[in-house]
């Protein structure tokens, strides 16, 4: 083993690096669950360096699950609580419904807002999970700087800096593209309503993965559309058999996806079968929205590409934003509409005439300045962490028969409880006991997932974290035992 | 004549009390056209002030065209040039109509941003009628002492402390609203497409006045509606009895009206029609959606009353922002949508989760530190003048038969041209000269207003805005005369 000191911020320190190579160790399988792992004192001497370094890369393993100590014995590796992963298939539905129309969606965000709720319920990051001082400290010098800029409208199609940077962005996701291909807009929720409200008139069908975002099923309804949800699959994403005969069964008007880490499964969609999915829709002139605002939160390693770097017929509107990896209530987010940007931008005018303009120009200037990568880098790692303290803690505490979601990127979890426990029940207690979740049916128009709920991992791990996350597991194990 | 000194800057200094002085007796009457005013020794030995404070004062009422100088002769009281106001009244549509779908107006917004334009077309107010130095300064300070929460989302309802600004604002509107019954927006553009979309369902129509703000007909055509264009009188107001026949023939879903100082006409509608409009619509159960975006840029005397004020049935969703006031990059607006509050919440969440949350703080600090009002004195000030100088340079230059509106309040000037012109053809023309306008059929969805312009008058009166309109004038005249 060979490690060195490093001076670079965006290198992992020395016992970063220790606690990394021990953690390949058990991923690999070298370690087992019940192995001892190396003493302290061992450790120090072979590798040289401080008891004090080994001990805090032991700590941050331990803080991961990954190893326990034993007293007067050393440390172990771990056990894992014994939590199969949530099925790895989902079905598809025969016919379109339309979302229903009550208004517990709102009240889950709401609740995930107020003081002293511990907010498992909403998708929403912590705070602390961001570069806040630095951006605000950009925001107050570039409204300083040009005080014109800041106070007018900006253009339609946004802050031109802004979309010089997506668009450099975007090289990684596998497209080419300009900063005149993007229109940016109030975050990816106006972004994919836009793209919605471009490709589909009243009383048509969209397609979506089961389960989905409950945000998405929202927008639907509020189209008066309908919805036809696709089974999705852990391995091959959107399940393209059955969108295929979909398709040419019934009348698809467009299909909204999130192939990179969709929320609420976490799933990748293999490149291939991006590829797949881009050509199908396209032969039948099916336009893709394809929202990819999980996808800079890949557990391991780089950033997958969108499907629409396969998009050879201008067919897929790409959305993102940087709310889930910068700062959500900044409000800034972007498509990449293809052959549809000239409706979108009339819709923009209408809709908004265009996205705020000083917090546009901060993140411009942020993302010109250096550093979201390497901030990118180290949130990977604090979800990845988090989602699995969760999973753990859920897997110690969750009744016998609950399973979770295996995600590979994004900080969301998927819960499957017992067939009997019904989610509407957990939300209502949980509450009552100062924890917000999200109820499963949410998640799809067709009263599925009664027994599901999603967790939010993108809060900052702590002992009252891990004693909510416990007591909502007695919680479902005292109705389990009913 | 009795002036003093005041060091207070919310009062006019003493060379504006002296113009003003001048004003009120041309205004009244008791100087008319072609008479002397008094010369500027002799005012400035009965009011004890300098010549020069005299000079000053001449020199603005000059610039106003209150006054001209006449060689070796002195100050004369300007005869204006005969330019007649548009028609009273306008008159209504029979039937609904579905407004079209060119994208003339992304062209018309996009050009008036052209660097370089002169923009009278778009209804964008100049950067410097603001105190924008000053917000953005108060935004760096929000966000540095408040990190945590200028990142975060916010509640979709909105920042509470800019609610309760708004709720303490809106008393001099006459309402009564405390801060739980606003939701904010991204401009009142989004409120308006909030409460159209709560409102209504695809197919249904709604009652506009004619002419209407083009961004109005724009949201109506992209949700799928269709538009019936009710008649409106400079002196009473939208016609109630057009208005209670189509009602009553027609099923008409909604209104959206602009009672104060409405876009593109400029008329007030009296408070005893406003309470007569609000009980027929309460009395047929159809909303009204009111936009009062213009309200507090009365020319002369208070802020007039809301219709929302006299809605006893809940029944006025009343929307408005800051973007004609203070800062229409920071895209803050709002809406009490009354009754429909919950529909309004619930679409404002599938529409972009919450407004953006710096410039919310930023607006809500600075309605708090107070001199907003100050600031709208001045603006009004400004905005009125600004719009006797582009109706008198009109009248100046362009062909005889031209007429403009008389607005009570705002800064938009409504043109009619000679029958045989052409907006479309002077829009083209004009564009080629560097000026951006806003041709009249974009104000209706009947192909109405094809001799009409609209003219943007809140940008800084110099040689430049003087010589732009000039040459409009003559690129208009030398069509008239082909």
């Amino acid at each position: 083993m060979s490690l060195q000191m490093t001076s670079d911020p965006s290198k992992p320190t020395l016992y970063q690096q220790v606690a990394g190579r021990i953690r390949s160790l058990i991923d690999g399988g070298t370690l087992r669950p019940g192995d001892r792992v190396p003493s302290v004192r061992r450790l120090s001497s072979q590798m040289s360096i401080s008891i004090s370094t080994v001990l805090e890369a032991y700590r941050v393993l331990e803080d991961e699950r990954y190893i326990e100590a034993r007293p007067q014995s050393g440390y172990y590796v771990r056990t894992p609580a014994t939590i199969p992963p949530v099925p790895t298939k989902t079905r598809s539905d025969r016919v379109p419904l339309e979302p229903g129309a009550d208004d517990l969606v709102v009240r889950v965000i709401s609740d995930s807002q107020k003081p002293g709720i511990v907010p498992l319920g909403a998708a929403i990051p912590s705070a602390e999970y961001f570069p806040t001082v630095r951006l605000n400290r950009i925001l107050a010098r570039v409204v300083r700087d040009d005080p014109g800029t800041s106070q007018s409208y900006d253009s339609i199609a946004g802050h031109q800096g802004l979309r010089v940077q997506i668009a450099r962005r975007l090289v990684e996701a596998g497209l080419s593209v300009t900063p005149d291909d993007i229109i940016t807009s109030a975050g990816a929720q106006e972004a994919v309503l836009l793209c919605l409200r471009a490709v589909t008139k009243p009383g048509d069908t969209v397609a979506v993965e089961t389960p989905t975002y409950f945000g998405l099923l929202e927008a639907i309804r509020s189209l008066h559309l309908r919805v036809l949800e696709i089974g999705t699959d852990a391995d091959e994403g959107v399940c393209l058999e059955d969108l295929s005969e979909a398709i040419v069964r019934k009348r698809v008007a467009a299909c909204v996806f999130v192939p990179n880490f969709g929320n609420p499964l976490g799933h990748k969609m293999p490149d291939d079968r991006k590829a797949e999915l881009v050509s199908l829709l396209a032969r039948h002139d099916v336009p893709l929205i394809e929202d990819d605002i999980y996808a800079d939160l890949a557990f391991e390693g780089d950033r997958p590409v969108a499907a629409k770097s396969f998009d050879r017929a201008d067919n897929v509107l790409l959305c993102s934003s940087f709310s889930k990896t910068l700062a959500p209530g900044y409000r800034v987010g972007w498509v990449v509409p293809g052959k549809y940007r000239p409706l979108v931008e009339r819709l923009k005018f209408s809709t908004s005439v265009a996205t705020a303009t000083p917090t546009q120009m901060a993140v411009a200037s942020y993302l010109e300045s250096g550093g979201f990568d390497r901030h990118l880098r180290r949130l990977r790692r604090l979800y990845r962490d988090q989602v699995a303290r969760v999973a753990c803690t859920v897997g110690e505490t969750f009744p016998e028969g609950t399973r979770v979601s295996r995600p590979l990127g994004g900080h969301i979890l998927w819960v499957e409880m017992p067939q009997e426990i019904d989610s509407l029940e957990v939300y209502g207690r949980a509450l009552e006991e100062g924890i917000s979740v999200a109820p499963g049916p949410l998640f799809s128009a067709a009263d599925k997932y009664r027994n599901f709920l999603r967790l939010n991992c993108a809060l900052p791990w702590s002992d009252e974290t891990e004693d909510a996350i416990a007591r909502l597991g007695r919680l479902v194990s005292a109705i389990a035992l009913r």
